[in-house]
């Protein structure tokens, strides 16, 4: 299972390095969220592609998201990832740490595909921004 | 919804404080985990009843719980929860801080009731312990 979601994460984290945005997507819920910036969230697939193109356009097309250590806490279906995710790109965000702790919730649909539900790569630091 | 989801959280810090813990274990899903240390966790309703006896025992029956600032994202019936956690007890706890940055997940079931599903006061500290 911790391999599973391991897997799926470096799938996502490919999608965004060859911004193949239609196959990101899709590994969202319908009712997925993302926590563009600490005051700006994309809903559902649509808006999330459509913010993964703004963010890798602001980053000159060069983003690569990789993680560091990773803890996965899992109950049933559902799934709390906590993981260091390191940003690169050939452009250095200011405002923003390149180095996070990222809590993603995961849960897992009928057909047994893991999928995000809530993507926040701010993790609890989004308390004091 | 956010209002739900807080006065929700405040039943379950209730609960704690009048170490009533029957009816605590009911507020979290069948397949619930409670991060007890970072090492050690609790699977299920009863399994966290019986940690909850041993950390309110810890801290001599004098544990209080509280919420600080705190941010919800919700995607459907799955919602993050990241709170300042503040633990007061007139033991102090020295390996981990009192101060946290939690991470809870919460789930709504069929009934319309929010349930813990994932309760991680560690945070996005675990990757660190």
């Amino acid at each position: 299972m911790e391999h599973e979601l391991k897997e799926f994460i470096k799938k996502c984290d490919k999608a965004i390095k060859q911004e193949d945005f239609d196959t990101l997507k899709n590994y969202y819920t319908d009712d997925a969220i993302l926590v563009v910036k600490p005051d700006m969230i994309a809903r559902g697939k649509e808006e999330i592609k459509q913010a993964f193109i703004k963010i890798t356009k602001y980053f000159n097309n060069s983003l690569v998201p990789a993680q560091g250590e990773m803890i996965i806490l899992k109950a049933g279906d559902t799934a709390l990832v906590i993981s260091q995710t390191l940003l690169e790109a050939d452009k250095n965000e200011t405002e923003y740490s390149m180095d996070r702790r990222s809590t993603y919730v995961f849960k897992k649909n009928s057909q047994g595909e893991w999928l995000c539900a809530i993507d926040n790569s701010y993790g609890t630091d989004l308390i004091n921004m």
